[in-house]
């Protein structure tokens, strides 16, 4: 049995306790013959798996009680995974989500790092900089790299902790993150755990 | 006499009372024989403004002791235009800086209306919202439209106000902004008030 998240970009798969991404371009699921629970955002693959019929769908088994229908399946599924906490979910956006007692509480989409990053460029190119996870996030800057550094992360950083919740980073850039929010605990696999609790609730293993 | 600040996008002139727009792409400076007091942030208009002698760059003439030297002149002269507040200059970029007992204290820089709306948009066509610049920003947002608004404004807007300092608007959206901040000065002006304020200095008016 195999778990995979279906992302803009990749494929993320879960075989026991391994991990491995495959580029959504380049691979082709219809060779896979064992069973496979899903869950994809990508309109675009979405298709393609709902003809494959290994591949399982999880996202109808999901109370949709307490999302809202355009919310991401990827958002949805992180908060089954925990009862209490703020989880940001860094990859080409980042998205925040409050859980409360189990039950998601609101949330926010924020750009991804690349995303960002490429924006400020695209103003102008003296706004060609990289972000500097290690800001000091006590001043406001005096130089131009801490200038768009400071106006991406620390505005970031501020909504986050102001819940005085536990932080969950999650997705590909999670670990850059983790620079800036030092206590807050890295969790690549969240959302398989998300996965695996709506599995058991649908009797599905 | 003509004052003029150059943006990336346009010449904004002030004849007196009178202020007017003139796009980058399709003015031609040169025709105009009058004295024109100017700053420009415009890389490729800078090159053509210092062959022209009626043109007067006013950049030369501030004491750069406190700010920094990739710093946009845009925002050096609009902090010249206050002594104690918060300018939020809402262009291309959205720019934020800081001015205390007449020094600038630092500031930072955020992408414009326009390129976060591009940026969300390039990341997935399942983010192509306008921004509600009359969201609800005590609330963690629970659709799509108001979880992009939420990540733009609750986040620079949170920051802003922090510094519990006088607000103060300018640049092309500002009165865009003035919904979000209620109790903010719009002043479309600023900048030529600090290079009026700079002219003055210098002896030159």
């Amino acid at each position: 049995m195999l778990l995979c998240d279906v992302g803009n970009t990749s494929y993320h798969f879960l075989d026991g306790t391994k991990e491995y991404k495959e580029d959504v371009k380049t691979f082709n699921p219809a060779p896979l013959h064992e069973q496979i629970f899903y869950i994809c955002v990508n309109p675009n693959v979405k298709e393609i798996l709902k003809e494959l019929k290994n591949w399982i769908d999880l996202s109808s088994h999901v109370d949709m009680l307490h999302y809202y229908e355009t919310m991401g399946v990827d958002r949805i599924f992180a908060c089954e995974a925990i009862e209490n906490g703020i989880i940001l979910d860094a990859g080409s956006a980042v998205t925040v989500d409050l859980v409360k007692n189990g039950v998601f509480g609101g949330g926010f989409i924020y750009p991804g790092v690349r995303a960002m990053s490429q924006t400020y460029k695209n103003i102008s190119k003296a706004l060609d900089y990289s972000f500097n996870f290690e800001i000091d996030l006590d001043k406001m800057p005096k130089n131009s790299a801490d200038a768009l550094s400071y106006g991406y992360l620390k505005l970031l950083y501020n909504e986050v902790v102001a819940h005085g919740m536990d932080i969950y980073l999650t997705g590909g850039d999670a670990t850059l993150f983790a620079t800036l929010f030092r206590d807050a605990k890295v969790d690549e696999t969240l959302i398989f755990k998300g996965m695996k609790k709506i599995m058991k609730k649908a009797d599905l293993c």
